[in-house]
């Protein structure tokens, strides 16, 4: 009855999707539970950087803004005029550096990478989505970003830094929720919606084996999660169940 | 007597003190108010990019890594064997970018800047004071990184988005209160204290002229926070006056 329930959630959660860093991990998890829902979006965009791998089909370099911006030609062509609903920035670097290994360029790689991203210059595609979706409020089926966060990025919280160091990882994604709550505010009256999504601790290659969820639960979460979002929940950070993390 | 006793505070508050960004504005102020004690601390190294500009002493370019290293060995060499008690890191940049004008080199930069800081070169100093104090729990006298951050930088409160935008300068602050929180956590057990201060909104070359809060007031109120906190404040981000902000 899960399965039935959460199907039909996402047979509605958007008609045109878009997924960086989808080549793997939680990025290819939602394009793959996307794409086999039985009414999936119209369009599901699966970009990563290496478009030859597994379902890449519009090359995004997320730090490399000429291919970002031959992916929006791409992808506004493909969609005519209906402006792109739900952006979901899935694409990032992690970074095991200690307060003594840390070096700078290290720190600047990774904030190229988790904060600036693509956001900007798919702006255009989202404001055509919300305008034209005939939808009144906040949504993920009218138009929203989505930024794939992580607890570690949670001030607050600030768990387990002697275990995990991770500096240049925690505060990329630090950044990155401050940049989703502004963008939050700014957008709400063009009709886009912007959340932060923890995914929890996932069995990837980012999250490694020790890791304790499956991706396909906490993908499944995220989904259910995505299409519960509305005005109120706008500018939020929230993990796969839905539960409220501080920043 | 409001003046007797910031005197008084700032007479035990260190015996050396490092204010990074110093030929203006608050970190000129800091300098000036330090010194202008009774009982200054015995070393004021008034760091700033161009030290041919007013009471610079050592040159420190927080974005150059071997000019910090520089400004360490000459710092090192004048305390002898006493490390260095206090580091501000005062030094950052403003931007004024909006979500149109944003563009990501300018979002590294700033980044640089205010991120990366000197954090990492300055901490065998501290380590050194913090060992030598024959002292006991966490104190600014003992060894402390102060971190300049901002009420812009707090996620939570998110204050005047659409008046003023400025994502990089927001994105950075939030991604420094992390490292500043995450610093507090690692450090405590070596003895040495990290915390987050904002300065108010202040009339200087940053803060223009439209800014409610003389900088004199500022830097009497910074400097009462910073010999009022302790175990209990490590890792807090306090403003001017001593009030907690949220992350």
């Amino acid at each position: 009855r899960g399965e039935l329930r959460c199907i039909c959630i996402m047979a509605v959660l958007a008609r045109s999707v878009l997924v960086t860093g989808s080549n793997r991990g939680i990025g290819l998890e939602l394009v793959r539970q996307l794409a086999a829902s039985p009414w999936p979006p119209h369009h599901i965009f699966a970009t990563c950087r290496h478009p030859e791998g597994p379902r890449g089909k519009v090359s995004v370099d997320t730090v490399n803004v000429p291919s970002i911006q031959g992916a929006v030609r791409a992808v506004d062509s493909h969609l005519k005029d209906q402006g792109l609903n739900l952006l979901i920035n899935n694409a990032g670097v992690s970074s095991h550096a200690t307060l003594h290994s840390l070096d700078s360029q290290e720190m600047l790689s990774v904030f190229a990478t988790n904060v600036v991203g693509t956001l900007q210059e798919f702006l255009p595609l989202l404001e055509k989505a919300a305008k034209g979706a005939g939808k009144e409020g906040l949504s993920c089926s009218r138009a929203a970003v989505i930024n794939v966060s992580t607890k570690l990025g949670s001030i607050g919280l600030c768990l387990g830094v002697l275990q995990a160091p991770m500096y240049p990882y925690r505060a990329s994604k630090a950044a990155q929720n401050m940049v989703t709550r502004c963008l939050a505010v700014e957008l709400q009256e063009k009709g886009i919606l912007c959340a932060a999504i923890h995914p929890g601790w996932v069995k990837t290659d980012m999250g490694t084996e020790e890791a304790p969820l499956m991706v396909e639960h906490s993908v499944r979460g995220i989904l259910t999660v995505l299409a519960s979002l509305s005005q109120d929940t706008s500018g939020t950070f929230l993990d796969w169940e839905g539960n409220s993390l501080p920043w």
